[in-house]
């Protein structure tokens, strides 16, 4: 008999979400996670000293400031922060965001603080 | 002076792009490439041994089929196809798709033959 796998809907995942800047691992890829995550308004200055991270817009405008400038990124759009490199994501009203980083990585980085997430925590 | 850093847009990349079933690199996280690929039509059984693969449905329906079954995935989905699984990628229609793998990984895997697109072409 043949098997039908599924697809993973991002919209689906995402209308699970109820809390703000938690992001919530969909699928892995060799040791990478993929984590979708809503965000609104302002986070912290953070890096992540061993691994770029790649942010993918999937609704909604997202800005994230570097020490020396910014970048804005919309929907269809994507960005690599790369490692080592100071940034803080900020979205004037709420985006939603893919994320994709090796498994392990804390959203806050090397910062921690209250706003630390949950690490690995699968919707 | 504050610096504008540029998004990538996925839109704006498959535009240039006249040629299917050839995968274009535009963006690099860590040793993993982005690519965008326009294809339509039949491709071949192909597996890659050492390496997952992700693919990201930008528009159009993308099937997947395997030996076992398939998995038919369209704009806004997912799917990461395990290292080792012979898969064999079906587009009805043009489907843009956006592929996450290791760099150096080729598009036919270890099939080979007429099919196998140049490896690590920007655009």
């Amino acid at each position: 008999m043949e098997k039908t796998y599924q697809a993973i809907r991002f919209s689906e995942k995402l209308a699970k979400i109820t809390d703000f800047w938690q992001p919530r691992v969909i699928a892995e890829m060799n040791d990478y996670q993929f984590k979708v995550v809503r965000i609104a308004g302002d986070f912290i200055w953070h890096d992540h000293p061993d691994t770029d991270e790649t942010f993918i817009v999937l609704s909604g405008q997202l800005r994230i400031d570097f020490r020396d400038g910014a970048v804005s990124i919309g929907s269809g759009e994507m960005f690599v922060v790369p490692k080592g490199i100071e940034h803080k994501p900020y979205a004037e009203t709420e985006v939603q965001l893919l994320l994709i980083e090796p498994r392990g990585v804390l959203n806050t980085g090397h910062a921690g603080g209250d706003r630390t997430a949950q690490n690995d925590v699968w919707v």
